[in-house]
């Protein structure tokens, strides 16, 4: 038969650390415990197994469970010296729920379970604490009937039965806390209690304390699919079908008296990663006492004077459990009657300052590896060490006090605060006279990236995590709130409102884009240290721990991964930005965004309003030379990384204006009638602009666009070579379909070269490539290699395409996607590798056919997404390019993929061995 | 060395008839004339692979060229017992093009070469006519100057050099025709053009026979790469690297006197395939003659009693070339000085209703096999029969007096004249007051199918071969001219210009939707026969010849055919036609054209309007029974054949208002204020709607969508059920991307199923399955397969994601690609084999590979385009469905790739024996 139940405590247990799927993260973790000699109330696991069976076999258990449960609850009671149900010497049961992973509070817990009006009797005379026996029973008739009994009211505003009886006890007896209740007061609350439950259920409570177990069991299982449960699962990618194992253990009490406490401690500091014991602790106490914060508990050090043998042991345990996990250790601890007994032990959650210094301090430690160091870090953690930050102090008051006026989506890490301001012209103004502002819009659009760059930090209403704002504002590395639906912006009254509170142009928010927050009022903030290291140069690197940790686990990550980061930019300031945080080339650098800067937007309309070639030529003439110290800019900046440089790629509309005021202004600019631009704008409009006139499209249809832009970058490269700074020019082709597009453009490119290189009398080399952002282009790679030197994947339209869906407008249904479970992840954030990663493949092994050396990278949004990266690594890729701040979670996740890698192969290896 | 020129004549040719690729059609057909001892003057060829080689060489000719030319032309001087450049009895030779395919009038052509001022005198004392000789002369250098030298000018109003010297000298001498120049005049002319060309090149006319020939032969094999013939290969999809042959052929003369002539003769009736010989001669002419139109030729029928010999001659020769090329032929004689010569043979040029006939007819004589008759017809040439017709001297006679108003494209076959109306509303009143329309707009929606429906024809001003307009005309059968740019649509003023001319709502035109003109006024319009025959019954099959032709090809083609073949069509009528045109059940039915008929439209916008699923339950309760008679109606046409109906497809704001005068109505309609209303058009709004929320995404945003679809088709199966007529439902989810989406929708269907089925008390076989109209839903095809039952490709859809195109707003920018030779076809009008194809053929692939008897069709207009049915035949698709009016041409298309299949495996069966 097979075998549903590990038992451990007394000494030694069935299951070990290493049996988490079987036996969930708490199961394990007790088992080991007990391995390890460490005192560990009895108990068993019944595993993950029987939940799932369960939900295959609609709720039944499988065969044989019963007599399993029995025969581990008869070892319980041997090891606690004490009978389940006994009239004389009863033991207590807590049934518990463990999953694979931590979900803490998500399911169920029964705790005191085995009291019944005959048990408790005996307990009451075993200890001869009536008030804590009665109080124990109490909470577990209560804990019951709202757990197993399902009396527990669904919604908040919803009364707990329970609660209403006690309510109206203290209201007969006039006392305020539960506490002040007396013995023959929780006797009483027992009885209602009781038949509160016969009452609602139609049935007696249970008194047999083998039913109350097996119900507790049935109750924590279904507590798997409890909503709160299912919604934390779709947050953190936990698949359904692992399902809980349920604990069955020993009760111990905190709570018998002055010899008696219960408490919480960490290895190490959680906040900080300091390698110091920390914790709490309450004498003569429960769990929930802790919690609960009625009263205020002690620093663990205390308990070194008031119980000096009790803290001796503990520390014994802590090392023992590092040591042993060889990871920070969050464990629970119970004290009755002077005896230690640990209940729980795990990996502490940290933060990610916490979560680096930890990994190094014990490679340091001669703990673990560097390898091991490297994996434990979650990449998106090391946004922490990048991002401005708010005094904690003030924030936690300025929340306290009511500030808070709603949550949107975190976009942008970090903190800013500033005042407001509802346009972009009004941000440049502000800013340029010195204001610190917010820019705060419905959402933004290419006409606000001015104003963006001169604010603090962005807040739109509209909008997911890749809107236009969102992604903008990770590429400038400000920070962002998205989506934050709550907000009513009324630009007339030049006012927004959330909860009631009407915030008025020019008044103080501060906004957390770590958290989605946004406060009314200044808050202070800080830039963080590495970043006064890296950029500000206002900190030596000595002077920041957080920079030596930093910088110790990049260099560690950069040893071994084989993929190049590259990042997307396309402003010196950015690209400076971008190396310091390690890019080792620009991926990406996109030419529309130039256009929007200062005057260039008129000469761009021009361009665009222009009726014929010569007309476009003009205007192009005038753009020639501002291209082109832009990216002489850039070149100096690289210093010889490589630069790729996209040609034109959006619609011309989004270079005009669409409101009449501003359509005004520019005919009387331009010297045109306002019916002729508007003309030209509903010329320009598109049903669906996406699948439109843009990409290389545009460089097809007006050859000059393209022309002019080689030109630029190709001068730029001779006059920055010329001062002896080596280039790596890389002309990058979007949108292409067909071969036949590329061969075009690349002999515009090619053509102009040539000319460059007479004119200037000098030579560089340059490459010419493509974006593969359409289907078609990855099916026909093979071809299109033909004229490519390399490719770029553009993931954001290639995802787009893939699936049919417009990422302007997917915001409501994929929302609706991910909550009915339709898709695990937002494609647009983490690469779909079925579909999507198809095509990817395809395209390298087709690519590649034609052109062995063909370099193959990534510069769509999930290029700093480290699931994603680690796809690009396995499908071969040669770079991930993304967003500056990015870079560093890019460059661990390319040293993850490697280790991964080698643990896949090393594991088939095992295998080839074993068979 | 390889052998590049082949000649012909004297009794004896080194080519044939199947050497086509090498020496073009006219040089294959020439050398295989002489082979069947036919007269024809002798010359040789000079193979297409010079020209492929001229283009690859930077115009250089492979070595050995020369020796082989001059050897050939000594064997032509022998067969023509005279010689080149000889003072006595000098030969004259014809230097002319001949591609692979006919590409008439497009190359260029030289005559009379050999002439200088030596010759002409041996040639004048030779025939005895000093006028003919220097004729020949004038012009000889004349086409030599415009031609070889280039004095051609470029554009239509450029003047011809020597056009302006002839017009000098008619002024001069007083005379009006150029036959009235006298001896002298023509002598005079010669030395006048020679010194224009002096002046012009700077350089003497050649006067060596030998320079002139090699510069002849250069500028034919040039002649290639002219835009006119650059132009001409993009319409009928001629490759470029084909190339063209070059003949050198001796000249003869149809006009040195009485005993001359020239004439062209087919052996079929080209317009209605008649077998009878026809043609038409000129005596003492030239071939330019009979084109110019300055004298009237005579019936063939004449030369029988003028010339009884060679009458009877040619009577031979016509026979015995239409027996030996088993086709009907198209034929070039001179008579020279009593003696028949031919000039060319080649397969005339047809209508539809002589191709068939004629093909009919020819397996009936034993002349061709049935499956040689199939692969002969061009599918599209079908059309022919089922469309009205313009009474065909009425028609000439309005274009000949001005009446052409302009040009589009022809989207929808046939003739149609009516009232211009300019928008929906007023063509359904106008027609329901018996009032024959023609809708005129700038371009059509699905608002405006009703009016669209009561029109005579459509013609708009925007919009491409698959615009709305174009699709829904296709599916009615409606004569349908679209993107007629010429068009200027005033809306406010209710009139429309072209060529200066107004017409106004009310005034009458007449468009031909077979050749895309529009012509001012009515002319009188008959149905086909065929349609008569099968639709209006008001003809018996044994009346028409056409029908019993159409009828026998089309036995012939579903006796050989393996696809089924069913049609696109959602009212009983549309259904009804395609069966009679041979549907064999419904490939797709869009169920959303049928909410905007009657007030239908008013429940979806109240169902669209609604706040909550309850609101949304009312409103599609009114449209459930409105559905299920629809439903009944196609059933009951059916009788068993397989309907696949969809479920609702596009995005709701298409059925919403968007005039301010609409919305203020509908708002009071709904009871609704006007400002909510506004809100809920803009709330719907997206950036690219195609992408958008559509599709299967409508029904699991909204599933009670899909229950009432689902519930609707249902129910009326099971009621047409019980009247005994079979039903065969296949309910089809559109826009899927990811097998859950299918799998949900599915569920719903299955659900409804059941409860319909115990409602009804009767249960009918149903089935369900998908469009595969994402690039996403191919790959993950095995996936999806698990809950389809069948595959449908959606390849309008396909298309437009695998190259992220969008229909409405590729047509400039593809129509330049096509111009530019970036893509060869229209990928919306022909399945883009290479890309679009890949994924059909992978989805096909992993589909049956989940799922072995997966049913798969496709649904987008390419199912009836003749490459794309034979694609699909090839990928092994069970059935290809399209418009009612394109199934015939689909039935032909599915036989005839059966046959290129077998062709294709008895070649590689022969390369199996060989090898």
């Amino acid at each position: 038969m097979r075998k549903y139940v590990y038992s451990f405590g007394g000494g030694r247990a069935e299951g070990n650390a290493d049996m988490k799927n079987l036996l969930g993260g708490k199961g394990a973790n007790l088992a080991e415990m007990t391995n390890l000699k460490i005192p560990v109330p009895a108990g068993f696991t019944i595993t993950t197994e029987v939940c799932t069976h369960c939900y295959t076999h609609k709720g039944d258990y499988p065969p044989g469970l019963k007599g399993q449960v029995e025969k581990a609850l008869t070892r319980v009671e041997k090891a606690m010296g004490a009978r389940f149900g006994d009239c004389e010497k009863p033991l207590l049961l807590s049934v518990r729920s463990g999953a694979r992973a931590s979900m803490p509070g998500m399911m169920d817990t029964v705790l005191n379970l085995g009291l019944n009006d005959e048990t408790v009797r005996a307990l009451a005379a075993q200890t001869g604490n009536e008030r804590f026996v009665y109080d124990c029973y109490r909470r577990f008739v209560q804990m019951f009937g709202d757990v197993v009994l399902g009396l527990k009211p669904q919604s908040k505003d919803g009364v707990d039965p329970f609660e209403e009886i006690i309510d109206k006890k203290k209201a007969v007896r006039k006392i305020q806390y539960d506490t002040d209740l007396s013995v023959k007061d929780l006797r009483e609350l027992v009885e209602e209690f009781k038949s509160a439950i016969r009452v609602k259920t139609g049935k007696p409570f249970p008194e047999d304390p083998f039913a109350q177990l097996w119900a507790a069991i049935g109750a924590v299982f279904h507590s798997w699919d409890n909503p709160r449960a299912i919604s934390y699962r779709q947050l953190n990618k936990i698949p359904d079908h692992w399902g809980t194992a349920v604990n069955v253990q020993a009760m111990v009490f905190g709570n018998m008296g002055n010899d008696c406490g219960t408490g919480v401690a960490f290895t190490r500091d959680a906040a900080t990663g300091e390698k110091r014991f920390y914790g709490e602790y309450l004498l003569n106490a429960q769990g929930e006492d802790v919690v609960a914060g009625t009263r205020t508990p002690k620093p663990i050090a205390q308990l070194k004077s008031e119980m000096p043998r009790i803290y001796r042991e503990l520390e014994g345990v802590y090392k023992k459990l590092e040591r042993h996990y060889r990871d920070m250790q969050d464990m629970e601890f119970t004290i009755q009657k002077g005896k230690l007994w640990l209940l729980q032990t795990r990996s502490g959650k940290r933060t990610g300052f916490a979560a680096i210094r930890i990994a190094v301090d014990m490679v340091t430690e001669g703990l673990i590896s560097k390898e091991e160091a490297l994996r434990r870090i979650d990449p998106i953690q090391l946004n922490q060490f990048l991002r401005p930050v708010f005094d904690r102090e003030e924030k936690k008051r300025a929340v306290e006090s009511g500030r808070l006026l709603a949550r949107g989506l975190n976009a942008g890490p970090g903190a800013a605060s500033g005042k407001v301001v509802f346009n972009a012209a009004d941000a440049e103004e502000w800013a340029g006279r010195g204001e610190r502002v917010i820019l705060v819009r419905s959402e933004t659009s290419p006409e606000d990236i001015r104003g963006m760059s001169a604010a603090q930090g962005i807040l739109t209403a509209r909008g997911g995590m890749t809107s236009h704002a969102a992604l903008v504002a990770r590429q400038m590395g400000k920070v962002c709130i998205v989506g934050c639906s709550a907000l009513q912006i009324d630009y007339r009254a030049r006012e927004m409102r959330a909860r009631g509170i009407a915030i008025k142009e020019g008044d103080s928010i501060s906004i957390d884009g770590s958290t989605g927050e946004v406060i009314s009022g200044e808050i202070k903030t800080f830039p963080s240290e590495v970043l006064r290291v890296l950029l500000h140069k206002s900190m030596k690197p000595k002077e920041s721990s957080d920079y030596r940790y930093y910088a110790k686990l990049m260099a560690w990550a950069d040893g071994i991964r084989r993929l190049e980061i590259r990042t997307n930019a396309d402003q010196p300031d950015q690209v400076a930005n971008a190396v310091a945080f390690g890019a080792e080339g620009i991926g990406l650098c996109r030419t529309e965004h130039m256009f929007f800067e200062g005057n260039r937007i008129d000469s761009m309309r021009e361009m665009i309003l222009a009726e014929n070639t010569e007309g476009r030529r003009a205007a192009l003439a005038k753009l020639l030379p501002i291209q082109r110290e832009d990216f002489k800019g850039i070149f100096r900046v690289l210093k010889g990384k490589p630069a790729t440089i996209r040609t034109l790629d959006p619609p011309l509309h989004e270079f005009l204006p669409h409101g009449a005021a501003e359509v005004k202004d520019l005919a009387q600019k331009m010297g045109v009638t306002e019916e002729r631009l508007w003309q030209k704008i509903a010329s320009l409009r598109e049903a669906n602009p996406m699948l439109g006139l843009r990409g290389c499209r545009l460089g097809i249809a007006y050859p000059e666009i393209t022309e002019m832009q080689a030109r630029a970058i190709l001068e730029a490269a001779c006059e920055v070579a010329k001062e002896g700074i080596a280039v790596r020019p890389e002309i990058m082709i979007p949108l292409v379909g067909m071969a036949k597009e590329l061969e075009m453009q690349k002999a515009v490119v090619d053509r102009v070269a040539a000319q460059v290189f007479s004119e200037q009398k000098k030579k560089v080399s340059y490459t010419v490539g493509t974006m593969i952002e359409l289907p078609r282009a990855a099916i026909t790679a093979g071809e299109i290699a033909r004229f490519a030197e390399f490719f770029s994947y553009g993931t954001n339209d290639l995802t787009q395409t893939t699936y049919g869906m417009s990422r302007d407008d997917a915001g409501p249904f994929l929302a609706k996607y991910l909550e009915e479970r339709i898709i695990s992840s937002d494609p647009f954030e983490s690469v779909d590798q079925e579909g999507v990663g198809y095509l990817m493949r395809l395209g390298v092994e087709r690519g590649r056919k034609t052109r062995a050396d063909l370099k193959v990278g990534i510069c769509g949004e999930h290029g700093g997404e480290p699931e994603s990266v680690k796809f690009c690594h396995r499908v071969g890729l040669n770079y991930v390019s993304c967003s500056p701040f990015r870079v560093p979670i890019a460059r661990l996740a390319a040293a993850q993929a490697v280790l991964e890698e080698k643990a896949e192969s090393s594991k088939r290896g095992r295998k080839r061995v074993s068979a």
